[in-house]
């Protein structure tokens, strides 16, 4: 497992949703995934240091998958042990009123990590064509000229969004922001008992809302959705990863293991050296103050 | 002069600065052009009204020109008259060390004027691509992967943030934002003058600077930047207009002319309707309050 190739997952064209695997084939046991996922996540809690340092790159972890997908936890589990000073998590929810008097992008960019840093956002820009293309209806609540009704918003509206993501992911990456795409990829019967698990489990009975089984009903055309903006968005320079993520465990190392095979390609990435003018003068500085 | 043809200033396609006037032909007199300022500001101020009831656009007023081309006045008599509510000016100098955290256009982006307010910007985005490209090593501050010195500043550097300069500008004009691109085209003889006058009125004392004598060394080359990156820029969507400023008072009422006759093409712009519901029991709400 640990030579896993997680190019299986990576997606640079086009692709059928239906046709990627949610779980993994000859999945290894919970306690050996755990146990693969702290030693990746060491050595990238080892890299943000290198990182912060190095003060030229930031990263991007940008999470997306159905409700109950388990976001929240992989977010959790792969980021323990980072310097919290160098990871800041945005959980992008329905757009408060000040958000809606900016075009859709205006919150995600003003969240866009410092450099040196690492930025997860736990839902992302992409459900600007996601949720409010399964409910038209909240498009309106954008009040963009000429989008007076449902009716007003065609292919032609869908297709801008997805060019304006695209340059805005070309953008910043070209100016030095490392960017990672996920789709947490579960099976319809997983979110299924996911969800009983949160109305059968009191302490999980929070996470639980009836809103969760009308948008289950959508689950089709959220799939469709995901497909039609994986397809507009992908590419060899900025590719989503579909994780199989059926099994948490699985898709927790599965995402650490991308980034840390990315991020491990940067080899300019590292403290900076002293300049010679001060390196040679190091051992007088440790004299003046052990003199002290 | 209230029938000035405002097209002349408008400028589509690529352009040679040297070839357009610092000065107006025919020129009014001063006392006659603060009158049409006048009248065209109390035009705008209605629309501003408009404009925050109507709650779709928001308006954008970008102002470029050299040192002493008249930026801060014009905001001041410009937006003499304006609901402050609905106006915010934002002057961007040095970069801070927060902002240099993030791309050259972050700041920018996250000030953006809200949904039925005008945003000005005194100085702009496009200094990004004028004082960075007479000074490179600016660009060093910014700590672009791969820019560690200026040799590793080349022709498709610029041409790339040319091209993000543009793609941010039709970004936020599809999504609501009204863009205005001001250039105040003064003469290096005027500047002299201007310079003098700060040196010689000791009120005015306060706004010289040593700096801009050695700013103004580089004339010539501010020129052929400000050239390149109009040319790189200038759209039918997205016009630049290269407004003459040798005269203060003429500049000011052009700009204020050429909004006007913009922006009063937004004929949806207009307070929205009470819904007819409410509206046919006014009568009922108005005689419930004065039985009181």
């Amino acid at each position: 497992m640990n030579d896993i190739n997680i190019n299986k997952f990576k997606i640079t064209d086009s692709v059928q949703l239906e046709s990627l695997p949610t779980s993994l084939q000859n999945k290894p046991e919970k306690d050996e995934l755990k146990h693969l996922l702290k030693e990746t996540r060491k050595k990238l809690a080892d890299w943000q240091d290198k990182l912060y340092a190095h003060n030229r790159y930031a990263v991007l972890v940008c999470l997306q998958g159905m409700d109950t997908a388990g976001k929240d936890s992989l977010v959790r589990e792969v980021f323990k042990g980072f310097n919290s000073r160098g990871v800041v998590v945005h959980s992008f929810k329905t757009p408060t009123s000040r958000e809606l008097k900016h075009d859709f992008l205006w919150r995600h960019y003003c969240a866009l990590p410092e450099k040196g840093k690492f930025g997860v956002f736990n839902r992302t820009h992409y459900e600007n064509v996601l949720v409010t293309k399964v409910h038209p209806t909240y498009i309106l609540n954008e009040r963009l000229p000429g989008i007076t009704s449902v009716n007003d918003i065609d292919q032609n509206f869908w297709n801008k969004r997805y060019e304006e993501i695209r340059n805005f992911e070309k953008h910043i990456s070209r100016n030095g922001i490392i960017v990672f795409k996920f789709f947490l990829n579960i099976s319809k019967e997983e979110q299924r008992q996911r969800l009983l698990r949160r109305l059968r489990k009191p302490s999980k009975n929070w996470k639980f809302s009836p809103g969760d089984l009308e948008e289950r009903k959508l689950w089709d055309k959220y799939r469709s959705c995901y497909e039609e903006a994986i397809n507009n968005t992908a590419g060899e320079d900025l590719p989503w990863y579909v994780i199989p993520a059926d099994s948490k465990h699985a898709a927790r190392y599965l995402v650490a293991k991308v980034m840390q095979e990315k991020l491990f390609k940067y080899q300019e990435v590292q403290e900076p050296n002293l300049s010679p003018g001060i390196l040679k003068n190091l051992d007088d500085y440790r004299k003046q103050l052990e003199k002290e």
